[in-house]
């Protein structure tokens, strides 16, 4: 066949799960289902593919050139979901819509987007994760901070760190000094990228006072422990700025609380990549990964562009990325457990079925033989797949 | 906003599950996943997104215009899957070419297709299936067929039956009499669809002896119990056909001794919609619905397409289908457990998280108040969400 080759290829940037990465996926995507349920937490399935506009009103425009877009039978455009939190706050604008309030739900599901492919970034991939609306309580922020680090615990990762900002931050220092909205959206993205160059480039063609300039070439520096909040309040120019160091505040006391705070570290730099966020934001990172595991934050303004006024917070898991962790670090993954090969010599087969119904009836897994075999055959086929135990029926 | 309401509106054919819905989806497909387990069946995960190339080398080129189609950045035509038994062969062809057969997989995941949707059928829908590649024996056909019937059973369902059919019977009558192939694929759709005026017509208007017209027309007739395959029997007028019957009455033996008999009619009028089955083939029925809640089948030469000669057999469950059946016959599925909502009064935050964290350590699963409530207030909402227990912390 000519194209044989080809017709075995699949797709830029995606990828098939084998057995033994297919089971630890389900495990571990089984072990989020449980925890989030665990915390009050329901989940909701939405369709794979949105119309485009739907998308794009929640994330806004910036990354439509990342998405897979398509029209329907009607010329409507289509696109599949780039991230699941635009499609949860429509469900709750429209479907949940007199729900009474905080509505707390969960997810688990593929999104897309044309990207550089690389370990760790595909462009079909797989995350985990919460969304918590219609509270604007700190309690609201500490509580998702808390779940994503239990979450991450559970998967069996030790060493990671959440590292917590705040856009209002940056966004107060910027309203201060009047930056326009294309000045502050250079700055930000320089920022999100940790392009240094860039950013004190971009800061050194805008007309500001010295200190000012001073003052916004310091934010992504502003990281550390609790201590380094100190040096930022000293930065906090206006009332939003420092509002938003309190929330930081507020927020790590609870997580002291959660038994949390040893997990946690501050970074004023973290921006995140989606315009939503008007809160806290963060993201966890592993010492072996490139990428966050996790990435998160407070966005008060999007359901409201649903129709819906309220505010909201949540954070995704990225599934792939925690099985790269794991790995990288050694960790133990779950594995395939195979416990008995049922293989027969010829005419046994029916006494072969009568056997294995018993043995998967005492809840073990068990494989049946498709032909007759000798009992050589038969160990040499238990070896090969890894079965403890072979039943043979003669 | 202008357009406001359609950003609610979410494509042609697609779903949201809402959190009862999306429990119950849950639940169904962990029991599938840990039965599948249990019979031998390791998980593989593709992606959601084909070449179309890859597509239609297994399935034919008869669904594509039911494919969701669009191009790469490189311009070639990606689809998103419309069935996974295609993938599957793709991975055995090429990542799994080496193991030790038979292999057995399974998988749970979306598929789409255009389609006129209506309840039991959308565009995007999920499936559960399993494939078994490597072995010809009746025992794998067997084992299939019970696996399926397993499935059905563990996720609720009491009242179903298997049409158990072969398509080498009608293959080999119409070999015989030397029908051209657009003929065949005539005579296969209208019967697939069980559209008898128009079966009879097509057959009329071929130039055929009477008596064979007279067998065509029967064949969608022979349907029953274990009796009506002599009336079959009677009918084949191959070796093909005969050896066909042969086939099904050795899969009936063997699925007598799983106990899974009084489940199973046959049928010889069940084709399925794919071209590439070429022995054994089932769908199952349940009386409350239109659609089958299942399909599968022997497929024996589309590995070759793949480069990898191998026969194979296999099924999907539709996950919806499933879903909707338990709710038309009434019967229980699994529901969302909401065990304590923690509350407190002002100030006490702090101790509402400690008490919580117990709680969940306890393994109950557990709501915590986001902010201070008054006692009424607090067991307003516990009962609005419908906790068992209330904790108010004051």
């Amino acid at each position: 066949m000519e194209n044989q080759e080809f017709v075995l290829e699949i797709p830029y940037g995606t990828r098939d799960f084998l057995p033994t990465e297919a089971a630890t996926k389900r495990a571990i995507e089984t072990g989020f289902a449980e925890l989030f349920a665990q915390w009050g937490y329901d989940e909701i399935v939405t369709p794979t593919i949105e119309f485009l506009d739907t998308l794009t009103i929640g994330s806004g425009s910036a990354l439509e050139p990342h998405m897979f877009k398509f029209f329907d039978k009607n010329n409507r455009t289509l696109a599949l979901r780039h991230e699941m939190t635009t499609p949860i706050a429509r469900v709750v604008a429209s479907r949940l819509r007199d729900e009474v309030l905080p509505i707390k739900l969960s997810y688990i599901s593929s999104v897309f987007r044309y990207e550089q492919a690389q370990t760790g970034r595909q462009c079909e991939f797989y995350q985990a994760g919460v969304e918590l609306i219609g509270s604007a309580s700190v309690a609201a922020d500490a509580e998702v901070i808390a779940l994503a680090i239990e979450g991450l615990r559970r998967a069996g990762l030790k060493d990671f760190q959440i590292c917590l900002g705040q856009v209002a931050f940056i966004n107060g220092i910027m309203h201060q000094v009047h930056l326009t909205d294309e000045q502050q959206e250079k700055i930000k993205t320089a920022m999100e990228k940790r392009n240094f160059v860039d950013l004190d480039n971009i800061i050194d063609h805008i007309d500001l006072p010295k200190n000012t300039r001073d003052i916004l070439k310091k934010i992504p520096l502003l990281h550390g422990r609790e201590e380094m909040l100190e040096k930022a309040y000293a930065m906090a120019m206006s009332e939003q700025s420092r509002r938003a160091l309190d929330n930081l505040c507020e927020i790590y006391r609870l997580l002291k609380v959660y038994g949390a705070a040893d997990y946690v570290s501050f970074d004023l730099g973290v921006i995140r990549d989606f315009n939503y966020y008007t809160g806290m934001v963060f993201e966890a990172y592993s010492p072996v990964l490139g990428f966050p595991l996790c990435g998160g934050g407070r966005y008060d303004s999007m359901l409201s562009d649903f129709g819906s006024f309220c505010p909201a917070t949540g954070f995704a898991l990225g599934i792939e990325r925690i099985l790269l962790a794991l790995e990288r670090e050694g960790l133990p993954t779950p594995s395939i457990k195979k416990d008995v090969y049922v293989a027969y010599a010829e005419g046994k087969a029916a006494d072969a079925i009568t056997k294995i119904s018993e043995v998967r009836a005492q809840g073990k897994i068990a494989e049946l033989a498709l032909t007759a075999k000798t009992l050589a055959e038969a160990e040499k086929y238990q070896q090969s797949k890894d079965y403890g135990e072979l039943v043979y029926i003669k």
